[in-house]
């Protein structure tokens, strides 16, 4: 493909493979590049990056802090949603992906650039995320995937190519696993995890203590929700940056939000995935459990279908979808009964649910009891219950001859 | 409702509601009372249910051992499906309510009776079940449910009406809680457990240790499966009642399978439950653990939403209906492939997976690989992306403006 | 079921039954009866009414022109949902008797009435549709429906009891069938209807001409929808009741719109219905195929699924519930884009759609065209289809052995 | 894509395409060609194929009648799953596909073949499902398309290419239209038809009678259906092939079966279609009408869902693969019920269903009629919707305040 382009705007992180890819940008279209680096809570001082980008030959670099806009306007969707994907992961990397996408759009309008970049290769995920983002939010722009194009077989090449052309890497030794980070979560795979069998070492996993080596004494937290999203913990409200990483702390702390699966990815290969998401976890539990009490049946249940085919969007990059778009609409509708609190007892890996409270509570203790102050009118059963099992008599007596 | 019925055939427990049903059922209908009791593992001695029945009036009495049939024919059918009664129950006592049912319209069909009676109260789930049942298997068979239709309104009233007729009542003290035990899971309800703040005291656990309590050390398990049926742990085989028990006893030990939850029972309402699942909830997860591995992306996507189904129609009492044996179908033909082990970690209230491995599994290494021996073909991902992206591309071209 | 009341808002048509049920309300409950009479295009002068229903014995009578309401705020929301029961029905009468049940608790309301009454019998799914309704928007109300309560098994008492009690009942001729009528459609029951292989009588139907009578000359009109809601025809703005009811001459003239099916009901039995419906037919196909233009494929697709649960939840009288309200958020953001022109062409029992335009529209000739202007990417399909069917490769590779 | 093959089979129609691509494949690649043709009822003569494809150049041929087959192992599975892609489209090429390739694939392992060649171009849905089930089939196997490679971008090159290599072309003149045909019906595009508010001119009409000249009398006829699958017509048995071909002969001349739509083809554009399916409309019709009949309502219910999947995926190509394999058990099961007559009238364009008839009815007049006869149990009602209702009463309850 030969793209002719003037201007390209490129996720950059700083690191071996968007540093080579500046230079390697400039040699193979002749373009100018910007490059453009988020805070999503990776938790990394961003501001070296400046200097950096520039020295190695970026025209401009925009750095912003987007954990805020990330969460409330992202990963809250999904919370409240309830998508985990394959019953399991809660798709950290896969909402930071649109949203970087859109602000690098954004960028590019601003530059007038005619192209945007990043750093994946061509068999994870991330690259759908970004080039669907950015097809459905720019149609015309093009899109250059270094990583895909270029002819490196190793990462020897890159460094050798590094030195070559005067890019500063850093001295970091290459680590076995590949680690994404953000404030929903890490995953960590590649190395012995690529062994299915394999159980996870202890070093893989970046924030969480093991669950052997957690307090002895369980923790109580009480969260509150308002129209389905986190607004206090022990009745202290926090912003939602304070609030998820104060979760991530005290769940790390006791060991709880670690995930060990195989997934398949869109590409139509499966992986092994380990994810450290702690504050994921206690909501994601939390809120189920709140919805419980708080969404009539009907709601409940068919909320299921919709929470699976959202987590398989966000999953499959299709955030800016019109289908995404009409399941959030859904969603927010049933969103303004989610109101109460949970209590968590956190233990040595596990974060559970022991008690629920909301004045939307739709559990009516004068109905459910079976002491005297029952109000549940039982001969209505005998009726319900005729009825309801009529197609099945009228069935049975027509072919169970 | 006047029924005119001259022998029914009454599932008996032996405890003080199917004890004075069996003489209510005479004094009120002039009727002859058989009785039935089946074994599903509620771990109670039913042989001197035989003499207590007679005396108390019962013209005769079955006591049959149905643990095989439960686990091999109605509890792994539901395994197998993946059925979690809103993402949580295991749906032990729904598995046998159903199974109870037709065992009794059998034993009515040999007796000749017309009828059939249950010990279930009006507002709870077991009714209908049962009663759905009975119109699925047996269409004309007149229905009895003493706890429904009597003048009763206390237990005191009850045991009252029992010393009255010589009806032989246990000194048992009376609990606090509700509870249904067998193989599959024990269910807690009644009493401080009605408010659903409250967390559940340690004295409701029938089997499982607290996890506080549970040994400092983790023991790990391997499970193994063949066509998605348990079938050995630890390489040694075992029937599915000793299998299933053997993993009750494990995960108890190490305070695995507590469940608290708020439900939407059939009949309208909320209640609070709590569940004993040791056996259950180690299986469930190993189960889906190795579908990760062996089912294809598109079957394993569409399997979640027949979960979901099946476990509202299991819950629902809707055991013998056409559409329970159409999913019954669906899922038959992908556990062909469900073959394989699966390690999991008990460790004080938690089982977790750490390795997975099957002859069947679709996890390639050399596709998944950032390793030199892969084989993927990274250039695909161009024109994959290309097409997955251009409804939104277009949709972006046509409506953006 | 002892009820005690003191003023009963009733819906009244001015036939036997509910003339009949005023006075017998009175008798039963001692209660002040206050009439609810709605035009919702039932084709009937309701201004004699007010007379008949005073005679009668009701103490006040509000009779409100609900047609406009009905269409924009019930109507039109299942249109644009896509909702047909059961693939064939288009909804008439569940769409109107929510909104009478709405409306007549705001008389209630307004009247500090404690009761609402309704003249449906005990088999149909209307009773279920006004309870639901009653129970959701006045959860405390109580609910008579003399039809399910009282003695009279035929017809010939209830005309017995008007005669005794000076009731007027109209003279005329008692018909075969069962029939409701409003601007959304007319369903036909009863009589030699009730035997399913027999074909429909030309007596039974209303308003549609019989194909075979219909013009020889087919007619084309040109349906504008502006957010999924039709707004002209050919060119012609119109309001909703004057543009569906000029569909249903138009249609009926054509013979399009009868509907002869055997359908579902809520309370558990089949039964047989004929419908015509020529506006509701005309629409329907027309929004359909509108969509298929200007809504991306996988809402498309995922639309389907909610236009299912959208007309069981109406068919089951749930209109008030918040799984209704959240799938007309779903629905809502997807009408945005659903703009532009049907032709239709009519003839002979047939309304088949024979062209489509919209600027909207996301058919891009440019990409589907197989002449030299094409400018899709056939060298994408290589690397599409490699990953496409990867899943299914490696599943053939592994389990094929 | 440099392949290294020695011996293809190719699909061959003995048009000007694939005759072309024989000798463009030795070329090429200097491979051996094989030729296959299937009979699937497109009314062409085949046997001329085995001389016109060795003079060609092709060292041998396969020419195989594949009607019987083609109808009972792949369209009767999708007519028993009621799939209708998008609503509309019948899916007669998307049954062939799947079917050729497979005997395809037999062929390549008889004749020792390293590869498999089709003549589909790079923006169709014909491509994917021959490849995907080739991929399934025979996970090594290599795959050619011509079409999709070479370098002629109009057919005037091709005519060109085939003259300079003595290819004998036939001397038919290009129409403007694509069209495929066979038993379960054709398709046409292309030409006017790119524009989607053109009305279809006649002459793209293939088989269909236009409903203005079809019969002035309407015929009426029954189709009788065991498990699911049509038997006899007029109380005639036919074989399946026979069968369909009479029920396309009898609908055309009424003009039934034409199909105008836009629809969403898998590699991501829409395209507008006609179809002319008369035996498909009649069946398809009649099949649902009889199962609104004899399946309980819960089970009809589920299965629309899983139609509209089942169409998707058999429209995708993805006939070969396990979750295909499991719809088909799930929907196997519930047409041991699907028997019975339908009774259609056919007029002008129309295929109506009139009556209908079967051993395993659930429809019981005694439960449905308003006579006398009326043994449905009134009083249920009440405590049904009572219950039924309870969940929206206290959901009014707790947030209407």
């Amino acid at each position: 493909m030969e793209k002719k382009i003037n201007k390209v705007v490129m996720a950059y992180s700083g690191g071996l493979d968007t540093s080579v890819a500046i230079k390697w940008l400039q040699d193979k279209y002749d373009v100018e590049v910007v490059c453009f680096s988020a805070d999503v809570g990776q938790n990394e001082d961003l501001a070296p990056l400046e200097e950096k980008a520039l020295n190695t030959g970026a025209s401009n670099i925009y750095i912003e802090d987007l954990q805020e806009e990330f969460l409330k306007e992202y990963v809250f969707k999904g919370l409240k949603a309830g998508a985990l994907y394959e019953a399991k992961y809660p798709l950290a990397t896969a909402y930071s992906r649109p949203l970087i996408a859109k602000k690098m759009i954004d960028v590019a309008k601003k530059e007038g650039a005619d192209a945007v970049a990043h750093g994946c290769t061509g068999k994870g995920n991330d690259q759908v995320r970004f080039d669907v983002s950015f097809q459905a939010l720019a149609p015309g722009i093009e899109i250059v995937a270094p990583l895909r194009e270029w002819e490196f077989k190793a990462r020897s090449q890159e460094i050798e190519y590094a030195a070559k052309h005067n890019i500063p890497v850093g001295a970091t030794k290459e680590s076995p696993y590949s680690i994404d980070r953000n404030l929903w979560g890490i995953s960590i795979e590649c190395g012995i995890l690529e062994d299915p069998w394999a159980e996870p070492p202890a070093e893989v996993y970046q924030i969480t203590t093991a669950p052997e080596d957690a307090p002895d004494k369980a923790e109580y937290i009480e969260v509150e929700f308002k129209a389905g999203e986190p607004v206090a913990i022990n009745g202290t409200e926090y912003g939602a940056v304070e609030l998820v990483s104060k979760l991530n702390e005290i769940g790390a702390k006791h060991g709880v939000g670690r995930i060990d699966m195989v997934e398949n990815r869109l590409v139509g290969i499966k992986s092994r995935e380990i994810y450290e998401a702690p504050a994921a976890t206690i909501l994601m539990t939390a809120h189920r459990h709140l919805e419980d009490l708080v969404l009539d049946r009907e709601t409940y249940h068919y909320k299921e279908l919709i929470a699976e085919k959202y987590a398989e969007l966000v999953y499959y990059g299709q955030w800016f979808s019109p289908l995404k778009t009409a399941l959030d609409a859904f969603v927010d509708t049933t969103q303004q009964y989610v109101n109460g609190t949970i209590k968590v007892k956190l233990y040595k890996g596990s974060a559970t649910v022991v008690g629920r409270k909301s004045n939307n509570s739709l559990y009516q203790e004068n109905l459910a009891t079976y002491e005297k102050s029952d109000v549940f009118n039982h001969d209505a059963a005998v009726g319900f219950i005729e009825l309801f099992g009529l197609p099945l008599k009228v069935h049975g007596t027509v072919n169970k001859k």
